[in-house]
């Protein structure tokens, strides 16, 4: 499988709550980081309970879109749930055998742009 | 050009304020979009502008990582300014001729992670 599709494995497996595909996709002492948080988990254990656990209620993911090369990729999804629909943002870094290394994960919010910029833009 | 040499120039004629070459990157009927806060920005002449004048001050860009395939890219930058460093991603896709048809923009914060994902995570 390219990343691309290694990725598209991955958001299907974790839409379907299938952990055991999903945790099949990721390599064993893979790195979770997000930023914004400086949240980080290590290692497929752990990293299965984080998103099986951490993320309670009914949602759903929705691929908009995702790019790659040979071991890398990036991917956009839409997260649904009871509260409204948020974009996510991951970069991915597969190893040789194609499992997944490192997640790279924002989750961006909206917000005002300033001021200075409302004549060079249309809002839509 | 590979769509991420593409991209690698683009971030390097910004960082520069090269604007001549910036400009020659991306298509005449190029499309900017900022899900966030909802901006967009149509044609070059406009993003030329918008990149030219909505940013005043002194701000420099770090390229993190770019990601992408034959026609389409995304790329993590660090952006700083006076007021500090933003993460910013970015997701391009380019015509057959390797100019940049459309920029999906993302800009995320930092915030506090939900408490019920304390126990799952490690904080750096």
């Amino acid at each position: 499988m390219s990343a691309k599709e290694v990725v598209a494995a991955y958001w299907a497996a974790a839409d379907a709550r299938d952990w055991e595909t999903f945790g099949s996709l990721v390599a064993g002492d893979m790195l979770y980081e997000a930023p914004q948080t400086r949240e980080r988990v290590r290692g497929r254990a752990a990293y299965l309970r984080f998103n099986a656990d951490g993320f309670p209620g009914d949602w759903h993911i929705e691929v908009d879109r995702i790019t790659g090369g040979e071991r890398d990729a990036a991917s956009l999804i839409r997260f649904s749930d009871a509260d409204g629909t948020q974009s996510g943002v991951c970069f991915f870094e597969l190893g040789a055998d194609g499992l997944i290394t490192r997640i790279t994960d924002f989750w961006p919010d909206p917000y005002e742009p300033p001021a200075n910029r409302a004549g060079l833009t249309e809002r839509y």
